[in-house]
């Protein structure tokens, strides 16, 4: 079966897109911490992170760098963190979280409840950046 | 003047190393959140990850690659997460944290107290992985 990122990436699932190219796809998440919290994943559906090969691992994280650079004039925050914890969906992702303190970024906190404006919103504002 | 990680790089700061190349070290975080918790930094001194150049910041993930490679099979648990906070020492560096459960790296548990036999230990494991 394929994962939900997969679906994302063909298009079965919505999503807000913030970047895309022939291998990876950025969208904000469904359930974030802070607004502008995005997801960078390989369109490949692997599970672990670590077993993408050498090449394809570098390139991900390239991907990245570009994603967190608009980020960061998106929402000029402290931080753009990284996290990548790999137990909730089986489809290797990393979380870009704009943050001012640590417990920003705790996963333990409520997730933002926003609305279909408010996704566009921080979308347009993260493509616009 | 230079940060705690450069001390650690030139060795005026002890550690328990894990890995070494010209341009990257990997050691032992000296308040893990749990065993075999490991730091990854490029030993040039910049503050913010992303703000390293594009071939840099690949060459870091990759180096970053090969010592996760070798926690999985120091630490089998279910899963090698991946943080950058860049919040605490202004110096770029990633946490590579073995975890079974998401809890296991939240930021605000407890760190581990461990004896100097017990960071001997646990660098023997990883560098015999």
């Amino acid at each position: 079966m394929s994962s939900i990122f997969t679906k994302i990436v063909s298009g079965e699932i919505p999503s807000y897109k913030i970047a895309e190219d022939v291998q990876h796809l950025a969208f904000l998440d469904a359930m974030p911490l802070v607004k502008g919290h995005t997801l960078v994943i390989p369109k490949k559906e692997i599970d672990f992170i670590f077993d993408l090969e050498n090449e394809d691992f570098k390139n991900l994280w390239s991907f990245a760098q570009t994603v967190a650079k608009k980020l960061e004039k998106a929402y000029p925050t402290q931080r753009i963190a990284v996290a990548v914890v790999g137990l909730e969906v089986p489809h290797a992702h990393i979380h870009l979280i704009p943050i001012d303190k640590m417990d920003d970024m705790n996963f333990r906190n409520e997730r933002l409840k926003l609305s279909v404006d408010e996704y566009r919103q921080i979308q347009d504002t993260i493509l616009n950046s």
